[in-house]
């Protein structure tokens, strides 16, 4: 078995959480290439989904979401969690990479924890069990106002997904939960302003990462 | 979310126990012909695996099992075992069925727990997340030497399982654990010598079987 608390990791684990249209997947890519920019290596992945397992995982919660019995959702989230962070995540972060992952397990917190009245308790046990101590190095929770994100959703008709459904007041549920999430875990997570502009937003998603992560020099600097 | 513990259950729930061919599948089938033959109304089902979700995740199972983490792999049979118990084995107890399971938790506790040392702990942790106080009104743990459960599962070629293909001292720890479960849990379980033939072994579960449950009278007795 893996031991997953004396792991000493080399590169740097950046989530990015938040409700729908607040903009994870457009600044997880803009952060990305910030830091191929800067010649960094980087790896982009997500969650639900990521290894092998994860991803069967993630086919049986799409066929079966209108149905699921939100412990069993629950368990098998951890389970492709587990396959994730052992199969790939771990293996990148020794390798030194910047990880970029949209959504970790404070999604969990919020869509079964608050949403789907999992305990939270149990979450966290869960979490436990499948990551031990591990947690992100720094973690950006947007925010938007909640006609923001719902405009932006409908705008990009993401109708397929059960979360792009849901009603105002979910939204303003989630939106009240990742800000309660940006404070309870404040050593590793920011609240980020994500109205305006992709290019604003991305401003200050940068400058709150140069306060908190250093950058290694290249050893061999070609960027003009 | 359904209140496990607060359902009442009209019918009893039977699980038998034990490693690879100690008999399970030929005795779970005596005890249903026994109990159909009494006018009772009976269900047959078996773990990993039961409802929609359950054989999905046993797909899963089955074609990864080689590289399979064992976290990932507990998480998900208890995913699966959860939506055995919501969707098929709680009904059908509300209904009054006899449900004859062949492996239930206790196989969690030998082949993850004790083979591959997820912590016991935990599994009563997932036990609880999954199916909260609820436990088989009945457990046959069949236990045979190790000689015998290995020449039978020879015999049957069953080597596409990956349990039947473990060495003799792992077949010598299942047993062992298995007959501790018999005594942990014996307010549920007993251990039954499953060695000899099919007919005499079904009469001692028939008669631990009559000792425990009450068998409601039929109404109209049509049995000649």
């Amino acid at each position: 078995m893996i031991d997953i608390d004396g792991m000493s990791s080399k590169g740097k684990f950046i989530t990015l959480e938040g409700g729908e249209g607040v903009g994870k997947s457009t600044q997880t890519q803009l952060l990305a290439e910030r830091l191929s920019n800067l010649r960094q290596k980087v790896k982009i992945t997500r969650e639900p989904g990521g290894g092998v397992i994860g991803e069967q995982v993630r086919e049986i919660l799409k066929k079966n979401s209108a149905e699921l019995d939100s412990i069993c959702e629950i368990l098998l989230l951890f389970a492709a969690r587990r396959d994730h962070f052992v199969n790939l995540i771990s293996p990148w972060l020794e390798e030194g990479y910047f990880v970029i992952c949209d959504r970790f397990y404070d999604s969990s917190l919020i869509y079964q924890g608050l949403l789907k009245e999992v305990a939270i308790g149990d979450i966290m046990e869960l979490k436990r069990m499948a990551i031990g101590n591990f947690e992100p190095d720094l973690t950006f929770v947007l925010d938007v106002n909640t006609n923001v994100s719902l405009q932006r959703v409908k705008t990009r008709r993401l109708l397929n997904d059960e979360y792009d459904q849901m009603s105002r007041q979910k939204y303003d549920i989630v939106r009240n939960g990742f800000q309660k999430i940006a404070d309870i875990f404040s050593f590793r997570a920011v609240l980020i302003n994500a109205e305006g502009s992709e290019k604003a937003v991305f401003s200050r998603i940068w400058k709150a990462f140069e306060k908190r992560i250093n950058i290694a020099p290249v050893e061999e600097e070609k960027i003009v």
